[in-house]
């Protein structure tokens, strides 16, 4: 069985990190599959989903080395198409990816007790972020 | 149900960016499946599969990125290896990955509207590459 | 048809690589689907799964970036937190993702000759890793 589900979040710009967590176990129950998968897909170029320990500082860590490997206020070809000032953005979201697939064993998420699933917003302004959870299991 | 999508895609080498997602769409309407996911696969540890908003100047502030990450002319173990040159190529692969999963509803990628499925080719000449879309769905 | 494999691998500390590729092979074999994919995703926040060419220098060539990328001996805001040393490891984890999603077809995965599934350890210390293989097929 496929089982869809959406969820709206709101973020605050470049580096805003949200914990998924919650919200993609709720999709898993509500589904009511005992096992298979969840992806989890973010709409959009400019935001990233990945597993971290979500505490502050394990985020400001990834933001700093984001940061250096792709600068804000560096000067990037994208900013010459639209006046865009989000370059920064778009590299960033292509290297982090805008999915992961969790599998799920009765009915729970098989993350480590210190993981945690997270929406990294990486646009420089703030956004409504879309994040679709399909589900396909048994 | 499983249905399997392969198409072929030839590319001029380090950088060289592909639009896939038609061919990607294509094999989920060819699927007739109305809701699941499309895992995109690129056969090979020389090229990646990420979404980016797929204008040139995204593309070339990404490629930009990649090569101070992993420089093309630096020395690589792997060439001592094999005597290749294609060092850069392995690493960048693998942080970028082979493959994103997306999920479909009613038919459709939910990607949004500035955000491509791209094949991006990392290897250091022209490759001829195969990509496997596997769509699981109902 | 959903069936889920777990095996348990040991590693020595940061930078420690593992092809993994024959056990995920045997898990689907195992399964009896024929046609699906297999999400092998690791439990925990400082590991990382990926394809590369599974050879000595390639993986060293890796590990170099991510050294350059997130270095072992920086300062950390996660080492505040906890009085941990492996800050880098969360970095380094995250943007390598924990899991890669792989088609298999006529019960074989479709990865190419000279590219296999790796574990990469990024922790600071030896671990005992557990890998979820989650095979969705028929």
């Amino acid at each position: 069985m496929v089982a869809t589900q959406k969820f709206v979040i709101s973020t605050k710009g470049q580096g805003d990190a949200k914990d998924i967590t919650e919200k993609v176990a709720a999709a898993v129950s509500a589904s009511n599959a005992r096992s298979g998968t969840a992806t989890v897909f973010v709409i959009g170029s400019t935001a990233g989903i990945t597993t971290i320990e979500f505490e502050p500082g394990a985020i400001a860590d990834l933001n700093r080395v984001l940061e250096r490997l792709a600068p804000r206020d560096a000067d990037y070809q994208h900013h010459l198409r639209w006046g865009d000032d989000n370059g920064s953005s778009h590299v960033r979201a292509a290297l982090l990816g805008p999915s992961v697939t969790v599998p799920f064993v009765d009915g729970a998420l098989t993350l480590g007790a210190w993981q945690q699933l997270m929406l990294l917003e990486l646009d420089t302004r703030p956004r409504r972020r879309e994040v679709v959870v399909q589900i396909v299991g048994e």
